[in-house]
């Protein structure tokens, strides 16, 4: 399994809300950092079990995974409960095959402001 | 120059706010997406009036930079006028040696909520 296949894997989990069988993937000692929040999770069953008591179903789509040497960058759109979708980018280091680290980013969705509306164009 | 060194000197330029100096780091055509906002910049000239339009003083430092072939990802924080930093996670992709296009998610600071305290530590 390449590293890149790894996160895939791990999305996948998270979308089918399977956390038992994503726990394989991660080292033990895995560590998240998230810091927009400044929340640190150390250990596997920590990160398991936030993510297991996230509020409401999430649904995971991965839109990129940027691979290099030990690193893995992936870029996913989350639905949680039907609502706009939400933003995740994490930075994972991988070890001995497994994900021992990742740094997330969450990037909440909000109104394009007014001020720049000349320079830009609406996504469809 | 390598294609991470464009995106270094890219967020150096808007460190130290100069739009006119980073211009030439960028294809004339080059195209933005932050999908957050769903917004699309099209253009160097419109990227660029966004950004020196942008309220207030930004500083940005880097904190990673993953190089992949053509792909470029940068994690920044950003302190826009001493307010708590946010962070900018941007996928680019390198054209002839300039950088064609990005797409872009930031990360506002957030309050750590309460039901998932038991799992987690504060960083510092």
């Amino acid at each position: 399994m390449s590293k890149g296949d790894l996160v895939r894997k791990l999305w996948a989990g998270f979308d089918a809300g399977d956390f038992d069988g994503v726990s394989p993937l991660l080292h033990e000692d895995f560590v998240a950092e998230w810091p927009q929040s400044r929340e640190r999770m150390r250990g596997r069953a920590n990160f398991l079990a936030v993510n297991r008591n996230y509020p409401g179903v999430s649904r995971c789509s991965v839109r990129r995974i940027v691979e290099a040497g030990d690193v893995v960058v992936s870029e996913v759109e989350i639905v949680n409960d039907g609502k706009p979708p939400i933003f995740a980018v994490s930075f994972f280091e991988v070890r001995e095959g497994r994900l021992a680290r990742a740094v997330e980013y969450w990037g909440e969705p909000y109104e394009a402001p007014a001020w720049r509306s000349q320079w830009v164009e609406k996504l469809s």
